[in-house]
């Protein structure tokens, strides 16, 4: 028998979760896999006619702004074996309450890792070769420029160069395979994987401050946990080279926002920030209208067919899942501390 | 017994394909597999002093701005069997007159072609996911963006979407495959390669007008010929979808400079120009201050470390030509019209 499943998303993330382009396969494999209990996805669990439904759940379906599910509303649905999320993370409709309870949850994490290390490598590549500088230089003189005799105080180039890659998260394991495939040297700073496991993936395993102190570009990759707020500040950007890039996609708060706004002030470094601290930064905030610091607002995951990539990895999951195979986007929930 | 070979470089130029840190390699790579007839560098090969060694020169190697070996160079070295060109293109070196005498030549275009498929393909990623266009309606809105109902009259991100290359040089292969890995969907236009050929490194072949009306990004990758002067011009752009961006790192001439000033000036279309026609462009050219124009001074290419992976590639044939092996990176003389 196919287990039951329940769509807990709001009318505006429905639309986002299932997009045109792939709405009706998308409602289609869920159909296939599991008796879905109600013909459009539920906004409010609490709702007298939907809570009439939670103690048949097997399945709950959420994603971006679903309703917290705390522990009162999980002792509504017996039944209830795996929620599967359609976003990265987890931690916004789940507590740690969870972990040993034996449900078990499903995310979209890895899916979302492409367009996000695709916008980190990106920047990475133009920022070894100085692409902006070339091209405001090069605005501003408007006559030959002699590059071969253009220094920006270091080397040029993606071969041979050294990027830091801090976290060796889904995302940070793709950057540091795609880096490592353009001929960029790749350290990593991550307590929690050995230098092995490090080298399977391109990547010198380092100590924090070496990592800092030989890297080009350093890109931050870690979770937001109490270890990790605040925890870069003016001692690690005193470590990074001139010229050096800073990149976060992560969570603003890993960042020492006020070491932030003193070490960009002067030039000598830079960074790329898709998310910040607060974000969106105060209007005032001197790192607007700072030229070496692009922000952006928390746009590098998955748009468009990225979106349709990342429902689909989560229903072939709720397929194996309801098929008794194993499933291959299981948040492992004994990591709770550790998991984004 | 070893042949013999000839350095022809300025001293600028030698310091730029023999950088420090591979210089003392190279030179030690080559007199290993060569007997070199001079000390340093030559300049100029009609020099009473070099004229005297022409006679004996089996090998001659060239790189940017040597001086052009004509038929009355080629006449004054009769032993001359292989000219090593150090940088991409040859046709500042030779004319279409060797092919067919028995020369054989060497390029590095193979290693340059890394670093300009890498500048094309950090620009593709960046433009699909419009991440220029969120910077600056961030930075003027300071304040939260629903980046989910924001729109930019199209679909954002990789996965799914279309880039056109036109031309399958050996870049323009590259970044191809490149593409092809990052989910992207490529069109090929190349009258020389079969449908077969290209889907060999992941692109579909395609008629130009079909490519120009079905691609987010189309990218210049052909050599400047004939038939390829001025062949981009209103038609073209006429066809190309609202919002895609047109690159080029091939050759500016490729383009029609008036039709190109036309085309960008409503901001329907975007460009990236690392090369132009003509080169600088005029100071008063509308194109320098045009936010939808990026123009960079011709620094696609090798840089730093990959000037030493150019240099390394030759060395490494010139090697194998000493031995009696097959040359991996030696210029189809007989493809003269094609090539770059």
């Amino acid at each position: 028998m196919r287990p039951t499943s329940l769509i807990q998303l709001r009318p505006a993330e429905f639309d986002i979760h299932f997009p045109a382009p792939c709405r009706s396969d998308a409602m289609q494999a869920l159909n296939a896999h599991t008796e879905v209990l109600h013909p459009t996805p539920v906004t409010d669990l609490r709702d007298p006619e939907v809570a009439d439904l939670l103690p048949q759940v097997d399945i709950l379906v959420t994603g971006w702004r679903s309703q917290p599910v705390d522990a009162e509303l999980l002792g509504r649905m017996p039944r209830l074996k795996l929620v599967a999320h359609l976003a990265g993370t987890v931690k916004g409709i789940l507590s740690q309450g969870v972990a040993g309870t034996g449900l078990r949850v499903l995310s979209a994490a890895e899916a979302n890792a492409k367009p996000v290390a695709e916008f980190t490598l990106a920047h990475i590549l133009l920022h070894l070769k100085r692409v902006s500088d070339w091209r405001e230089i090069y605005r501003e003189k408007r006559s030959r420029i002699d590059s071969r005799n253009t220094s920006f105080g270091g080397p040029l180039g993606n071969s041979g160069r050294t990027v830091g890659i801090i976290g060796a998260s889904r995302i940070g394991r793709r950057v540091a395979e795609d880096l490592h495939r353009h001929g960029v040297a790749v350290l990593l700073h991550d307590p929690f994987v050995s230098a092995e496991t490090a080298a399977g993936f391109g990547a010198q395993k380092v100590e924090m401050d070496e990592l800092l102190s030989k890297s080009d570009v350093v890109s931050l990759h870690q979770p937001l946990l109490p270890t990790t707020e605040r925890s870069f500040g003016a001692g690690q950007f005193a470590l990074m080279r001139d010229g050096a890039l800073l990149i976060n996609t992560a969570r603003g708060r890993i960042i020492d926002s006020a070491a932030l706004e003193v070490a960009m002030a002067d030039g000598r470094l830079s960074a790329v920030l898709d998310v910040t601290d607060p974000e969106p930064l105060p209007d005032d905030s001197p790192l607007w209208d700072m030229p070496n610091v692009t922000i952006t607002p928390h746009i590098a995951g998955s748009f468009g067919c990225e979106v349709c990539d990342m429902t689909r990895l989560v229903l072939d999951d709720i397929g194996r899942f309801a098929r008794g195979e194993e499933m291959q986007n299981e948040v492992a929930l004994a990591d709770w501390e550790r998991v984004a």
